[in-house]
């Protein structure tokens, strides 16, 4: 950690701040320049965390030399992690394509998408029991009943189920029903939900907030980690930007950043990181071109018929069309569908 | 609800469509243009919502005419509401200044802080027992043992107290405690919670999200309401932009626009709005002048010894500072401090 | 276009509004709802650009329904531009990738980095002698010699070149030199450049502004065409978010919109869409994926030693192994290098 | 500047990059930690910005510990400047109220307009000539004959005028008929346009561009003073945020920051911040509250018909109202407005 010190700042200031970084027992460093005095504190970075030198009134700026997350860290687990979500596994050579209806409505719209999501090459089906929606008079999902369903078509077509939880007080219901959980978007940064997941036991798709940078995602999987669950599958789903033509702005330059900075494996969901139908099969691929693990796909069985966002939905045809065009995409890249 | 039909959508289309919204019992329009086909449908917003004609591959676009919310606005209530958190009432002439530590720390620390921020002119204080935090490794608060030094310290020196409430769980063991709940702004969209504060029976502080749109904030607002708790005071504490010199940026757009909308009052967080101590006062200054109903603080007793947030917590000699100048501004638009 | 009018406002100014419509040649419908009066003007979006009805006092807001831009559009021209830059045509089945050095910085440093580019696949060379730069003090070009040596180089390689206009009193000088103009994303909406532009007779890259929603840069391009020149390339090189971790976000998202709105080829530029060179391979890969027709890449000879851009310009090598992974990616979507 | 080495990175690393530090006649300074070895190099910000070491494989990150501008620095003049535009003096305590149409329509027009800000109170009148618009279509100003319209009801009403140039070779034109010269926000990184306009000695309104961050600012007039211009008045207009419900967000958090680390004086111009006639005057009365030095604000005389921007125009009784209620607001920080 580099401290900037005011102009004007004197000797004073500066042993003084040295001390508080000794007496924490960090290494001080003190480097008087021309314009500014700079100081240095180096050690471990929970302990870093303690020092809240930016409320000093002789400091100028904090500037820290080491990432803020530790068990998510590559620096820490250098080799990829595989993410195991019943018999799909998340982070290897296959590709993981999750896939299915926004919401579980009925049994029957929920078995006829998964059938033909299986039937088109998909290795986890996903549906939401639990619904967050902006309005209140929007619809909010059928909870534990949707969740039974959930768990029977999933036996039935046999693909490991993925689902939405929203809060601390569900978690052991939804785990007790699902292959993985799901943290929205809305919820990344709802701790104590984070850390009830964490403790849950079963794999986490933690999902990027709509204004969370990077860092913050990457310390959202770090309450996960540090509650004990290291099967944890980060998803870049669109951040909220300026522009209004598409629903989010899907980051893709998130997708080669993460895998840079983390072992954990990344999927991307381009169904709301575009919001738009169309748009959803050529950012499937861009996906993939640029080393995510798999998608996460929105697909009804009737979208305009769909309760909820039947606009980023798939036709079932749509998405066999996709999944045709990705493997090729995936051979380039080194990945296989199958 | 104007409904754009997409280039090529014939009369096999408008009339299709045309009816499906006579069949959810509204009123539906044909206008024809030259270029595309515009349809209307007129009726309750909140049947409107359930029309997802975004997912039709005839709609080009939807246009809602009407705003999404209905119990939060002020064409259904045309008169400012005023909500009570203990004696201090929040949306009439006299401002709620309501300050204190961004945590509780200590019982002392905690008194002192209260204790001079009470001399100088507060009408209510503020603390965090429940933390949210970025990182796992930062402090997040004393939970139960610290509602209960803040239910003390607000006894003794007399004034009401708010905090924040992070999981649906808590929500009764805060409000046995609080005099005011407050959502904090990672947690603006978890439903869950929001309809527990619902029915708690308590006014709530409810704070806009960081990259929430105004009217993303009311429709949370109207979960509230919805659950039948209109003692709600919307807080704009900052948006996430580019702009990286201050932590946030404070939308004071959003103070004026919000009180066309909406009969609820409306409050500024300067502290996180700003994040910089020498920015809270001008900016405090400015919230009051273009009509906010109060302002929500964080003040400590030494804040380059605070465990959180000191970077941007007023010293108490500042706090006094502000209220002294507040006190002009507000007469200039009509508002008092005491 | 439809108008919605404030509530309470009566027939007269619905009236008084649609006579406004009438009197411009315009279409008008009356749709009374219960709620809200709302207005219809049907004609040329030219026309009804000059409506300016959101000044209306009776008026609560306006909603167009066609793009706001006519030559670019699809609906116009349904077939793809193809885009001729000396012997490189942007826009067929045939990728443009065009490389090169963020600046011309010596005749020595063009020539080798144009000669490894080329010898590495690139169609096209790319280099600055007019260098927009956010201080005064950064190097910004060595302007008409600049221009010389890059003509020399571009020549004796055997590339069309492209380079960066800032000023429409430069576009003859840079004319006479260059295969296309570059119109930089800090000049994106410089009107009296992109009509200067226009009538240069010289194809064009107009890149996005960094805070361009789509739609401007498809009215910036506008300007182009409405100048009588429809040899136009756009851009897509990233927007500026709330994201830090790259310089900034490259929204692929642009690349299937942009081409379902215009016919106008679409390139991306990876260089300056991430700012970090370990993404720009990654980045180039999805962009191709995803439907662009080609690549604009910073390269340089040794990237530390570069005067500007030095941290986002790949080593030959790294372009070399670039187009090696480019080629079945490229083949996967239907799409050649050579 | 401190310089972050990769992990992995050896003693040669080090002592190369020493070296580069050494040879620009920078003190070199030496920090090995246990994870992250790192540099720092002192001396001037000018000679710093020539290290391109970003671009280095063996830095991993470069931190500045200078701000990136000089001569606008309040380190390098701790004084406010004032800046006198006709017989108005911007930056002293009496505010700068600068008012007027946004464009010239018609002498009569201008002139009504201009008289009846004079009227209440205004000290300089505002009006485009040359109109930067989104789309081509739009009114672009009338040029030349307007700058005569201008110059000449500015001569009659007795107020100095402030307009917009758009291009460097205009530069001359509007400097022959303005007492000062506006730069727009989408010209704000016109780099050719600002050294022409540094040039030119006439003071120089600089609005922020909707992208750029404060910074960006400050270097954006450094170019003027670098120049030899300092008669720089800086703008705040709004920036793009992800906010629909304004036509930009007023991030009036920049004015004490701006003040803060400039000696320039700030105005606000809540017209284009916030888009909305209604907001214009709660902001304004915000802007003066912290602490701006003056207001730029669109009015016109029959709003509803003006060419452009009539929804964000106010009537002329608005602005004599404004100018009211304005005055106690001043007063109440220290502030006059005669």
């Amino acid at each position: 950690m580099i401290i900037v010190l005011r102009p004007g700042a004197g000797r004073e200031s500066a042993d003084r701040i040295l001390g508080l970084i000794e007496a924490k027992g960090l290494k001080p460093l003190h480097m008087p320049g021309s314009e500014r005095v700079v100081l240095g504190a180096l050690g471990d970075e929970r302990v870093l965390g303690e020092l809240q030198l930016e409320g000093d009134p002789d400091v100028e700026s904090v500037k820290p030399i080491l990432a803020p997350y530790k068990l998510v860290s590559r620096e820490m687990h250098p080799h990829d992690s595989i993410v195991r979500i019943g018999n799909m596994a998340v982070g290897g050579s296959r590709l993981a394509i999750i896939a299915g209806p926004c919401a579980v409505e009925t049994r029957e719209q929920t078995f006829n998408t998964a059938a033909s999501v299986k039937k088109a090459g998909a290795l986890g089906l996903r549906a939401g029991a639990y619904k967050p929606r902006t309005s209140p008079y929007g619809f909010s999902g059928h909870g534990p009943a949707g969740l039974d369903i959930l768990r029977e078509v999933g036996d039935e077509v046999g693909l490991p189920i993925v689902t939405e939880v929203m809060d601390s007080a569900d978690v052991d219901r939804v785990a007790a029903s699902a292959d993985a959980l799901q943290v929205g978007a809305r919820n990344m940064q709802n701790f104590t939900l984070l850390r009830a997941v964490g403790r849950a036991g079963k794999p986490v798709l933690l999902k990027r907030g709509m204004a969370a940078k990077i860092d913050d995602l990457l310390l959202a999987a770090e309450y996960l980690l540090d509650a004990g669950n290291d099967q944890v599958v980060l998803v870049e789903r669109g951040i909220r930007t300026f522009e209004t033509a598409t629903r989010n702005t899907l980051d893709l330059n998130a997708v080669p950043y993460i895998k840079q900075k983390t072992h954990l494996p990344v999927v991307v969901d381009p169904s709301h990181g575009t919001g738009i139908r169309d748009l959803v099969i050529p950012m499937s691929l861009a996906a993939i071109a640029c080393g995510a693990d798999g998608l996460l796909i929105e697909v009804h069985e009737n979208p305009p018929a769909a309760w909820s966002d039947g606009a980023q939905s798939l036709y079932p045809h749509q998405f066999e069309a996709l999944m045709q065009t990705l493997g090729p995409v995936a051979a380039a890249v080194g990945r296989t569908l199958a």
